[in-house]
């Protein structure tokens, strides 16, 4: 491939061979908060291969209100009623959206119904747990996806296929951020993320997990050593460790990765990946109302690459319901996610001790 | 300042007063290499305030050939010549360009005749003998400017300004990078950049330096704990450690800098802050035949600001010059130099010890 030829060649889809069916995959969402009502019902409703069929709450009334809105759930649960087994001919699968504490809980109670499970990344709040749901699903043979939707975003794949095609020569450095100012989006002070014990953590949790992830995806290679720093400042922090954080990653063959994230900045998001030879970036990113962009330089060329803006949420949930469909594993599994919460919590742990941290 | 009417009221030359003089400064270059030949000969030759007097040179053939080319050069001397005071009526101020570990040398000898001295960056190679350069500089009350451009780059300037005024809200995120293959811009695999005693470090010392002290004067502040890793792979870059950089630093009020430099890899280069309430991004940042671009954003208005392309080293020597010109105290001095050089070490030790180094 030639940049100066580039060309819209690119398949963003490569992993489809089934475009419709008489039978869609039929998700229970667990958990319906802001993202489940505002990003992963309305993807569900425009995919063809899935539809939201149950919505599982603590609040049975906010999930009868959401139900109500939808033309294809037919039950809205609590989530008692979930572990109970309520309304399980309802579904095939389920997408798990709760607090990343609880996520065990269900992941566990979908496997032994025999239930493909969709789960929010991060997987869970603790390396015990992470570690307990890989076992849990590997004990039932149950399929596990952890929602890394970057995966399935067409400007990231189409960077992948550039370093994939040494297009910006062999790897150097990856440099990403992902700032979000949480209390503006989410007005409330006593929401889970701010919450230690149902977090697990706070930037690096819930957002520097994406240029963590989308590095590792990127480069194809998981990351042998993590240093870093975190602080909280504000009040409302105090109770994490990380309001904001900066982290670097060394991978394999002396590839380094910065990495900053934080929950009281400027909204922005960015991956670049700088090689011998070009360079890759694209930013906006890691956010879904954020028309994504992707630059490719290689020497003295640089080029604007066009591709299509999708909806994240659902390219990620057609290709979770087409590999059920068509019998694939689907990608990434818990011991992928399992990586980045080590490599998380060693960011803690690197600020904590001031070292680096082998993983 | 309101983000949506940012006007031209921009003066890149806050410093000046002075425009024209029938008395230039008369400088002796240093060390006549590439970097002297192709940026500062013939920046100085665009400047006011100043004109190349003499050249100071290893190879006094090399030296003359430059000078014949020159319409104001009138002696070409050696290095030996130089100290023994040669010409020494012919210039008021010198400009060192030799390689890192020979500075301390021409600084002492042109302080001791009362010269005035521009010095490149880094400093000097040790922390040692940039110690001893602040220390001879003081002794015989000589006037020392380190040459960072970025100082009086206008791309810059006015990012601080935008920082200083608030837009961005509180700084919370340093980004920065420089990278070039070094063997393609300077095709030899002898140069003095990849000698360790004569350059002091590789990566960090010639070109992470441009991150690291562009964000010391974006932020108005010194870094106090740094942690990083370097490497160096390919053969030609056994002698120094870090033919590829990555490096945190830790400023004050938990602001976090990430920094990437390498000598071999695309040639690209970076600086942004994100703050509370906004971003200002320069990049290109770093070289100085890439034209600057700067873009401001708060909340979700997005500017890019036009501003005036200047040679950045006319620009440097005219405010040196116009600092002599006019009894200025010029900046950066030796002491916010030195800074560098500490942190710079410090980043080596960090990554040989595999530990947060406190500065």
């Amino acid at each position: 491939m030639d940049i100066e030829t580039l060309t819209d060649e690119f398949d963003r889809r490569d992993w489809q061979d089934v475009e419709a069916t008489d039978d869609p995959i039929r998700i229970a969402m667990i958990g319906v908060g802001w993202w489940t009502r505002e990003q992963a019902i309305p993807a569900v409703a425009s995919a063809d291969l899935c539809e939201t069929a149950v919505l599982v709450s603590s609040d049975p009334e906010k999930a009868g209100e959401a139900a109500a809105d939808s033309e294809t759930v037919e039950h809205a649960i609590s989530y008692e009623a979930f572990h109970d087994g309520a309304a399980s001919d309802a579904y095939d699968a389920v997408y798990v959206v709760t607090p990343n504490a609880r996520h065990l809980e269900f992941v566990e109670t979908a496997a032994e119904m025999g239930k493909a499970i969709l789960c929010e990344k991060p997987m869970e709040a603790t390396i015990e747990r992470a570690e307990r749901m890989v076992e849990v699903v590997e004990a039932h043979d149950a399929t596990l996806m952890v929602a890394y939707r970057m995966q399935t975003e067409p400007a990231v794949r189409r960077a992948k296929e550039f370093v994939d095609e040494g297009l910006i020569g062999k790897p150097v450095f990856v440099n990403g951020n992902m700032t979000e100012p949480i209390l503006d989006l989410v007005p409330d002070p006593d929401q889970w993320r701010l919450d230690g014990e149902l977090s697990g953590g706070c930037a690096t949790m819930d957002i520097g997990i994406y240029p963590l992830n989308t590095a590792r995806f990127l480069l194809d290679a998981d990351p042998v050593r993590v240093r870093g720093t975190v602080a909280s400042v504000q009040p409302e922090f105090d109770d994490v460790p990380d309001e904001h954080s900066a982290f670097q990653l060394d991978f394999p063959d002396h590839v380094f990765a910065v990495c900053t994230a934080s929950q009281n900045a400027q909204m922005a998001s960015h991956i670049e990946v700088i090689g011998t030879e070009g360079r890759v970036r694209v930013e906006p990113a890691f956010y879904p109302w954020d028309d994504r962009a992707l630059t490719l330089q290689r020497g003295e060329t640089s080029v604007d690459v066009a591709f299509e803006q999708v909806d994240q949420m659902e390219e990620e949930f057609e290709y979770f319901a087409h590999c059920l469909l068509t019998g694939e594993d689907p990608h990434p599994d818990g011991e992928h996610a399992l990586r980045d919460i080590e490599a998380i919590k060693a960011v803690y742990e690197a600020s904590e001790r001031e070292e680096t941290v082998e993983l």
